[in-house]
């Protein structure tokens, strides 16, 4: 039974690589390798921070990632480049279904929150930016718990604010990890795999898999179906 | 005071890539681009296990990383072909300065230890095919906390199995993530950064850094000459 959608936040609301185009008219030529290797960076320091107990918040380790990224690829980042590309993540592309589907959604009368390792203020921006006011019930940031996904800490915030249990809660993520980390802690899960990878080798899958947040409505509108 | 060495094994001691050599064998074109995923994927897998608490030991880790890698960059991987290159990693290429860097710094007197991610039988392994047998006083594995570097209850092991404080153990290691949570937990420590990579932007520096073992040695011999 589905009682409420918790959706990350960066790759499956809004798309991280995104930021590549202002990276290659900053970079010429070096766009698409700086957006990529920032978002591996940035999910690595996370896990660090956590696993170490070092927590600083997501914008931060955000540009911390920047400045290692730049200077892994010989870039020189000014601080004025550094502002714009930091800038450019609190208005980052939604996914070109994200809108609809995301109204569909809401249509279905079920509570809609984000779980993200975002800061409040980022996910603000990103939630305003994108024009979905009003479309999330809440936007749930582990700035409370000190700890980022996959921490178990982070996880609980969806429950805990809900008030539902984590397996009535349909979590959605196009991260494969993410969707891991919360098939254990959990939850109902929905593995929206954009780039169609290979299933992480963890011992745990999703409960529900598809490519675009189109097949999340459609899954959950049979769920709902289903159980009435 | 430097009164013990603490070693990370695996890109430290023993060369990940060097398992290239037999992947671009077996699959041909694609060895570079499967050992740097696999080893990627491994470490990965140590920390979403950590975060979770869903501990497995690192030979399933690292045979689990394996298939994600394989089947991510298309390789038909069957068990044959795997079980070759599993245990390739129990007879990895020694970095080429180390067999007489470790033997001067054993002739210095300070116990040397390995700290490693890996199981006491990969351990095992990988020092006899080195030809590194009686150079060490211990191999301390993950295995007995059943937590990943960077948790801290696995750097826990080198001060306590030393019986000297993390302050005085040189802790040595090629992998800046591990330096860093080194550093964290409270080791003096070595960067052997054998890639000359970027410093990690994790707000926490190690206290020296080198490009080979010579560096190593050159750097205790003169830290126990200052001591003196």
């Amino acid at each position: 039974m589905i009682r409420a959608i918790a959706f990350d936040a960066y790759g499956t609301l809004f798309d991280v690589y995104s930021i590549g185009k202002l990276a290659e008219d900053l970079f010429p030529g070096h766009g698409e390798a700086l957006a990529a290797l920032w978002r591996d960076k940035q999910i690595e320091y996370t896990r660090l921070r956590t696993l170490c107990d070092r927590y600083r918040d997501f914008r931060c380790v955000t540009e911390d990632a920047l400045i290692f990224s730049a200077r892994s690829l010989g870039l020189a980042l000014d601080s004025a480049t550094r502002s714009r590309l930091m800038a450019q993540y609190d208005r980052l592309a939604l996914f070109p279904e994200n809108h609809a589907a995301l109204q569909a959604l809401k249509a279905l009368g079920l509570p809609l929150v984000i779980l993200s390792n975002g800061t409040p203020g980022m996910l603000a921006a990103a939630v305003a930016s994108a024009g979905l006011a009003g479309v999330f019930d809440q936007l749930l940031s582990v700035e409370s718990v000190r700890r980022f996904k996959t921490a178990p800490e982070a996880y609980r915030l969806g429950p805990d604010a809900l008030g539902v249990p984590a397996a009535d809660i349909l979590f959605v993520s196009s991260n494969g990890w993410d969707v891991c980390g919360a098939t254990w802690y959990g939850f109902h899960t929905f593995w929206l795999n954009r780039r169609r990878l290979p299933p992480e080798e963890l011992g745990v899958a999703p409960h529900a898999e598809g490519c675009s947040l189109d097949e999340v409505v459609d899954y959950v509108r049979a769920a709902l179906n289903h159980s009435r």
